[in-house]
């Protein structure tokens, strides 16, 4: 029997509680001796039938001797930074959802738990409930990956399908998001991108062996999508996702962004509906791979969580495929030096005239009810600091720029 | 340093090869320690850089004090299972792609491996390079798997896609995928099911703790399906898949089967092409997660192949969760006592009131250039003993039943 403890009995940690619980007999099965659940960290009471084993005081969980592994659900950077750093540093492997702590202090904390010959894992931190970490430096060890790029964010993915297959505004889809519970109050994080860039920093970091910063990752968010933008990536066989991406480019910096993008209605990641997740993951072996499932939600994110208690739990030893350091150096390639076609929508006089000339062939689109002088072209690649030139071109030509999105083909 | 073997130098074990060194220093970095690989079994001759590795004699292999995995890729039960066996039983690890030895042989090389301390991995016999296997017995270990189908065949999916996207005949499109390498000359495993059949068997006792032999498992191909029936299913919002599916019944036994299906064009099965493969697996905590990707080829499957020994190297142990037990019992239900909703092609006058009167409510659909007196119906879930039996009706009112398939809903 292994000792297991949660820290937080929020919405994941009751999930994992519930989880350890309801199907104890496969885990046993799985990890070959009983996980029981020993511990519970929250300050605050809860009537549930395990009310006994719930404690204020971290230090029964630090310095109990039967626990070996322990769930930090509590999610934030502080205080879960320093009780993860006490327990790893006590020998306790840690598992996380907490997908922020992990973009900010992952090399940190992978390299403590290293030290101490225990285990960090994170799967439930991108995806929720879809393997994917595992895999990615597993399954697919054996591949150099190329590329990852995935719709990372259920709640933007919800807005997105809404506004195409409905043709609901931004703002309505968004409403019907909170109504459903699938977007906060305050939905930032979600809508402008943040979320859905701490999982890329993630995936960077286990795909290149070096951690990458948020900050150092250019971040769009959908809130400047429109349902014109909808009409006519439809019109071109295109749809609108807010995709993250990482891949490493000839001069060996990192292309990694979120942004919304135009991708081909051919592709996996085209078909990822509502407020599921899908991620491709390129390997130079095995080719394109896609993990696809429900990106969030208790017991999905409680599932990936109990997973690596049961991995911790059974492989106690330090994994030395799941590692990345910082080295304190930005990897990250500036945007505006990368490359990419663009879906592009003014306003203005003769605009099908003026972007010819400034932007050579373009593809005109059509939609119905567009406004007057609007005009929509996609445009050949280029690098994004000639192409924000070129848009400042365009407004002394005195056209408005309505909407300029990436067309990325996957 | 870790010294591994492969035992079979065809198109699998030349790609293990080439793999375990092109990406030498990733695997290292990931086991923590190198993966030397000392010999290759092949009674052929290779002109090859790594040719002093190779023997005709498995002694060598089994002798050697210094191989811990040994890849088996030859394919076919024998030698195969002779060799594994000898293999685990010395206390060497058996990773392997060979679907038809998992599918026969599964039980007794899990108990072995578990005898010697050892590991029998098998990623890459379902769903080529795709993670699958293991994401299921780690990644989803926290649930019990409520329902597994999938494409799990790419050679038919790959003829499906032709005729129902291009229109082109069954054997127009089996003539393509030989051309393309796809198929066999001979291709009767992959057209009539019995390829997906195996698979669908290792899925089902990987699931479900049980073994399943592919003679308990009802098995229907492709063959019968014709460009009218594909037409039909594009009327009615549906795609013509091969799906093999495994989930247990509520009388506690097993409905498996493979045979074609109708499925939804929402589903994220009917967005699988071409020759790739795409398996959803319906976890009780994490609800429905798919993987995709190529389910066959050198790289992708010496990619999987590569992953196991990588695996096996890392923690030699037996893994627990990797185990099923043959108990002699057949747990699967007679397809017989299942149920499914039908589309049903027949020809023959009056056919529309025929249909209604036996079946009771149904639904017709249309197609163009439909054969003289064709009507196509779907018609609701019922035991499949008596669909059969109402099938029976019909011809004693003198219909031909020209198409059968199984609608599917996921």
């Amino acid at each position: 029997m292994i000792g297991v403890a949660i820290l937080g009995h929020g919405v994941v940690g009751s999930g994992v509680a519930e989880l350890l619980m309801k199907n104890e007999k496969k885990i046993a099965f799985s990890v070959g001796q009983p996980l029981y659940l020993k511990r519970i960290l929250d300050l605050r009471d809860f009537d549930v039938p395990y009310a006994d084993r719930f404690t204020k005081n971290f230090e029964d969980i630090l310095k109990d001797p039967d626990i070996r592994v322990c769930a930090e659900v509590m999610g934030g950077v502080h205080p879960a930074y320093e009780f993860s750093k006490q327990l790893l540093a006590a020998g306790i492997s840690v598992v996380t959802s907490n997908k922020e702590l992990v973009a900010y202090k992952g090399a940190e904390l992978l390299a403590l738990a290293r030290e101490h010959g225990v285990n960090y894992y994170f799967e439930a931190s991108v995806g929720g409930g879809v393997p994917l970490i595992h895999p990615i430096y597993r399954c697919l060890a054996a591949n150099h990956v190329e590329e990852i790029a995935g719709i990372l964010n259920g709640t933007t993915n919800y807005i997105l399908t809404k506004m195409l297959g409905e043709g609901v505004s931004f703002e309505e889809a968004l409403a019907n998001a909170q109504k459903l519970g699938y977007a906060e109050k305050d939905p930032t994080a979600d809508v402008e991108g943040h979320d859905a860039c701490r999982k890329i920093c993630i995936l960077a970091a286990l795909a290149y062996g070096k951690h990458v910063y948020p900050e150092s990752v250019f971040t769009e968010g959908i809130t400047k999508i429109t349902e014109a933008d909808a009409q006519y990536a439809k019109s071109c066989g295109r749809v609108l996702k807010l995709i993250g991406r990482v891949k490493r480019l000839e001069n060996g910096k990192l292309l990694c962004m979120v942004s919304p993008a135009m991708v081909n209605q051919q592709s996996q990641l085209a078909n990822i509906q509502d407020v599921f997740n899908g991620i491709l993951v390129r390997g130079d072996a095995t080719g394109d791979v896609l993990f696809y499932g429900k990106g969030a939600g208790k017991m999905p994110t409680a599932s990936a969580v109990v997973a690596d208690m049961m991995d911790a739990a059974l492989y106690p030893q330090n994994c030395p495929s799941l590692y990345w350091e910082d080295d304190g150096v930005d990897h990250v390639e500036n945007h505006l030096e990368t490359t990419s076609a663009y879906y592009l929508r003014v306003q203005g006089e003769h605009a099908e005239k003026e972007l010819s000339e400034i932007f050579g062939s373009v593809s005109v689109l059509h939609r119905e009810d567009a406004l007057p002088d609007e005009t929509a072209v996609l445009v050949d690649p280029m690098r994004e600091r000639d192409f924000q030139n070129r848009l400042e071109e365009l407004r002394e030509r005195h056209l408005s720029v309505l909407g300029q999105i990436r067309l990325l083909d996957y």
